[in-house]
Parts: C-alpha cells; structure tokens; sequence
C-alpha cells in the first residue's frame, strides 16, 4: 500500500451535557436535573479562570462545524476522512467543556467528592451511548468504557463485562486514587484477569490532578508540570505491584502525557529498583518482580501519544520504544492536530523511516486493540496520507 | 590549601525521643507523656514492615558509638573529623527512627492528622535544643529551624525570627502541602521576604509522602519513585508561583532527592513554561516570570546531594550547575557515606577536576550559607582530604 493506515488513539466523543438523560437510568433523572445547570455553570465559571474562552473561541472559528462530531456520527466520519484517520480510540469529554458525562465521571474523574453510585450513573449513561455511537461503526469506532475501579470491585468487574459483551474495546480508569485503595492492591486482580483474557486495554488520560487553587499565581504552571505525573502514577503502582508480572498479557495505555519525559519515568524505575544500599534499609520489594520496570513498560505498555506530539516526542522515541508509541489526532480537542493532522504530521515526522512510521501511526494500535486490519486496510486506501510525501 | 574544605549539607541531630520532654513548654509534658509510648510502639512497627532491622543492625554493628553524635556534641565532633568534615547543616531525625522531635514534627511532617498547636509544640522543641546544640560549635554546627509554615503564617514568621536570634541559619518546610495554601500563595511573602533579607536558607528534605499502604506489594517500590517528587513539589510552586522573581535573593535546597533526575526536573518545568499551542487554551501564566524555571534555579535554588549521589550524579554534574550542587554525608542515617566518607568520596569523586570538586564539596556550601571561611580553613587543614588523592 502506498498510503499509510492511520488509526488515531486519542479522540473524544460524548453527548451534549442534556443529552445524557436518556441514557440514565429513570431513578437518576431528577438528580440529573439539578445538577445540570450546577455543572453548566462550573464549566462557564472554568472558561473564565482557567480555560481561556478567547484562546477557545479564536480556535473554533471557522471549524465549528466540525465540534459536532463529538456527537454526531456523520460529522465525525468527514473529519476523520479528511484527516486520513482511518479508526479512532474513543474517550470521554467530547469538546473538553461542555460534553462530559454527568455526575464527574469524565476524563478529569476523581473518586471523592460525589457519590459512588451517582458517578457510576454517569459512568453507565456515556458507557450506553458510547457503545451505542460505535455500534455505528464498529470497524472505526473503538470505544471505552468508563470503569470506577475504587468504588465496588464486583460492580467495576460487572461493568468490564458489559462493556465487552456490548463491543467496547477497553477501559478508562480514575487515574486519581485518592484515599482508596491503591492499583498494587491485589483485590483488583479478577478485573484484571477479565481485561487480559479479553484483551480489554486498560487506559488513563491526562486531565485529572487534585483540586488546585486557580486563583494564586503560576497554578497553571504547577498544573502542567505535574499533570502527566497524576496521569501516570496508576502505572508504577501496576508494575511495582507485579500486575503485569501476574497478568503478562494485560495491555495499559497511558495518553495525552507528552513523551519527552517517558524516558525520564522509565529511568526513575528502573534506578529505584535497582539494588541499591540506599534503599537496603527499606527492605527488599522486588521479590515479586523478575523485569526490569523499563522491561514490563515495553512489553504491556503504550502511550497514547497526541496533543503533545512534537519534534521531542521523535527524539526520544527508541528510548520510549517504537512499538510502543501510538499516534492520536485529540479530535474534537482544541489542542489537537485535527483538521490538519497531515500538515502536522509532515511538519513533525518527514525523514522517519516507513517501518517507524507504520507503527507508530497505526500498526502498533492495530496490535495493541487487536483490530481487523485487513477490514481497515481498504479505509486507509482512501483516506491516508501518501507514504511518499513523507520522504 | 592541599586539602578540600568540606561541609556536609546533610546532616541529622536529634535527641533521643524521651530527652525532648526537657525542651517542651510544660503544658505539653502531659501529652508528650501519653504519645511517648505509642510513637516507640509506631516506631518499632515500622521497623517491622518498612524499615528493616535486619539491614539496619547489621549496618550499625561496629559504629555504634558513633551513632550518639546525634545527640552527644563530642562524639559528633570526633567522627566527623574522622570523616574529614569542617562543618554540617543540621536536619533533625538524628538516627532516622528514634530521634525524631515529638508530635510528628520530624523530617515526615505532615500538615495533617495531628494538632498543630501540638506539632508546632514538637518542632519548638526541637529547635530550642538544636540551637543549644549549635551554640556549643558555632563555626561547625549549621542549625535549621522546623518552621510549620502552613498553619498561621505569623506564627510561623515570628519561629523564624526566633530561629534567626538564636543562631539558625535556615529552615525545614514541609514539603507536603495537604489541603493547605499552596506555596505559590502570596499570603506566605512576608516569611520569603524575611529569609531573603536575613540570608536564612529554605530546605524541603525527602522522606515525606502521602501514607502508602505499606503491606502492599510494591509498595515501597512506588514510594522510593515518588519520594523525590513529594520532597521537590514546593519547588514548582515556588517557581511559577514567582516568589524567586519577588525575592531575588531567597535561597532554597532540597536535600536527598537524588542528582540524576534534576536535570528531568528542570526540563519539565521549562517545557511546560515554554509557549506552546497545546497550553494556550489554559491563557498565559508566565506573566510573572521573567526567566526560564532552569534559570531561577540556577540562581536560586541547590541540591543536598548526600546519601544518593554516586557515578549518575557525576554524570549530570553540568546539567544540574556545578554551583548548585553541595555534598552531604547524611551522618548518621544508615543510607549515608560515613565513617567512610574518603573512600566514597574518591570513589565516585576521582579524576574530577579540582575546582569543581571544592565547589560541590565546599565552596557551594560557603556561599550558599553565607559561612566564615577564614575561620573553616585551619579545620579543613587538619582533618579535611588531600587534593592530590582525587587526581
């Protein structure tokens, strides 16, 4: 083929916030009711503090049209066409601000703060419509279901279950853990067991961070220096844990981190857990260990690599692992590449060997949520970006 | 001078827990009576499951005399001169588990879970004693303050006052905020205006953390990779916050967190500074900032490089400012170099250029505390190593 097969592992759907009702159950309308205009008005008072409506709205001018497509199927087959995106890995939070699940169970999720079982209606109400969204599209659509871990373990089990009886490909879990019990804890183990019999892939996103005081200066800064940290933090519990030493075939992805430090993380486990005199004194605690971390990172791990992806993400990329990275457009975000996710990825990846580029823009992902890529294969025929351009 | 001047800028002194009780104001005496008991108890718990007797006993046989320099001025001065050091910045926590200043105002302290009227109780305590202690060697004896900033900031303010009258030449912040306002608040100016204009030196030390749950596989695994994060977080917030723009003069140190991922440190803090597509949506929070975040730290901030620092460290020496870096012994925690500091020294040290090595060894140190060198080189002369032995 002379084209590349690009499947995207970062985009976002979700409903308009009203939008979720019909999919909560009956119990939950009232609640849903109330707290819309609560959640409207957050969302509003966020532009103002944090996410800059300016810097928003200068960006949706003239691409309005495309920002439906975080619900609106028909919209989303054009954008993701004219981006030579052949599939799409599906997260929550469809234009960041206004189409998160009800009830705190989007992308920035935190397990505090709002009752167990109001997030989990939320959770199951963009779980129905995500599922329904792909069903769709079954071939280009890979969605996640959204899955509170640290609630329940039998309920997270049960929606892990639904979720892949009802074609959703993997999981978004809470990267916060707050006071709950933590990802090394064993009691996760049966849902773990499920993801990798059914090669459910497990995933966190950036976005979630504790609650910082916006108002005092260079909270953003604190914010961007330690976001990708809060993202990636479920993943030393998982391998100091020795999940991936119990489960060796389970898949975790994390995304939207940037890539530059991924090298950096991969180093500060691999030097911690290295025999050191300095940590005798705490005991040895890699007896359930028989990797390396770096080892478990690039056997059952990816990045989801979208948003941040520059000339740093290429620098580094055989120290991260080339089969280990994942291309994403972030569409319908405002900091992705899309509409012009070719331009990007010329500007970006021009010179990278064919092989390289192959996997990173989408045999690694063909791989990873084992896809039909020959079903996929005549998508890419059409769309894709002419291999020859990027020589 | 054919010998290097050394000043450790880790070093521990603490009373052993029950000798406290002298230096607490007596409505304590009651509470400290009761928690007595159960911090011993917690101790040796601890010891159990996290801090391994084993490892620790072991290590201490043969040294055990010099273990009571903690406490005991003579001994502190006849083992340090055997290690060729002329003068010590002192944290408390003297032998790690059972010299730490009462009411969980140690090197751990959290700004949580305990009084603070309590804690504050505790770490007057310890500063009463320590600058008794450092008024015995006063040229030797580098003492800091345990300073619970988060709380009421004139109490605070008026303890750094007092540690100032009394001879301190520093102070211990907590470097886990909690719940509490943030770093990057300005409600804390008038303490970094204060530190600023009387040369009192602002240290976060590793050892604090969240409360993992330790009977976790991994567990320790996941601390010893988080733990130089939790100890620099003030940093970031310092940084963005701009407090080193306000307070050009201020002075901050973190000690024990490791060399090799500074450099990590301060390029994820300069990426994320710098301008970006991806960040605009989140408005522009450098106006306050003049400089690159690397170029504050290089003028503001250094690293107490003791028990971790090894051939990594060296090797990003350049990185991290060669005037940035101040070697530490960590006498007389377990983990650290002594009573064998020479031979680790030419170990990882050897073969290093001269003017360098006074500079980590020393000199930084110096400056950086503002010390009396005329008065340190007689010492140095005596006990400190011979250059010649490090080409």
């Amino acid at each position: 083929m002379d084209r590349y097969l690009i499947v995207s592992t970062d985009g976002h759907a979700g409903l308009p916030m009203a939008g979720y009702r019909d999919y909560l159950d009956a119990k939950y309308h009232k609640a849903f009711d109330e707290d819309l205009p609560i959640q409207i008005r957050k969302t509003r008072k966020a532009e103002e503090s944090f996410l800059i409506s300016e810097f928003n709205d200068k960006w949706r001018a003239g691409i309005t049209d495309g920002l439906t497509g975080a619900w609106d199927g028909a919209v989303r087959n054009r954008v993701i066409d004219g981006d030579g995106v052949a599939a799409e890995v599906l997260f929550p939070d469809g234009i960041t601000e206004m189409n998160a699940p009800p009830f705190g169970a989007g992308l920035g999720l935190k397990p505090w703060g709002i009752e167990p079982e109001l997030q989990w209606a939320g959770a199951r109400a963009h779980n129905r419509w995500i599922a329904e969204f792909c069903r769709e599209e079954p071939l280009r659509r890979i969605g996640l279901a959204i899955v509170l871990m640290l609630y329940d373990v039998d309920e997270a089990l049960a929606e892990v279950k639904w979720a892949h009886a009802n074609g959703l490909k993997g999981i978004l879990i809470p990267a916060l853990m707050g006071d709950k019990d933590a990802y090394n804890d064993p009691k996760y183990y049966p849902i773990w067991a499920f993801c990798e019999e059914h090669q459910m892939v497990i995933h966190t996103h950036s976005g979630p961070s504790p609650d910082y005081n916006f108002s005092l200066p260079g909270a953003v800064g604190v914010y961007l220096t330690e976001f990708a940290w809060w993202a990636s933090r479920p993943l030393w519990h998982l391998i100091f844990g020795g999940v991936f030493e119990q489960f060796p075939k389970l898949k975790f992805v994390i995304t939207e981190v940037s890539e530059f430090w991924i090298p950096h993380m991969l180093e500060m486990m691999d030097v911690r857990a290295s025999v050191k005199h300095t940590s005798g004194k705490l005991g040895d605690f890699r007896t359930n260990l028989t990797m390396t971390p770096s080892e478990y990172f690039k056997r059952n791990c990816w990045v989801g690599a979208s948003a941040l992806f520059d000339e740093g993400s290429m620098a580094v990329r055989h120290d991260i692992g080339i089969e280990n990275i994942m291309w994403g457009t972030d569409y319908p975000h405002p900091e992705g590449s899309w509409p012009k996710t070719k331009e990007k990825l010329l500007n970006v990846m021009s010179g990278i060997p064919e092989r390289e580029l192959s996997l990173i823009l989408g045999s690694n992902a063909l791989e990873c949520y084992n896809l039909d890529s020959k079903a996929l294969l005549p998508i890419a025929e059409r769309i894709g970006p002419l291999k020859s351009d990027f020589t």
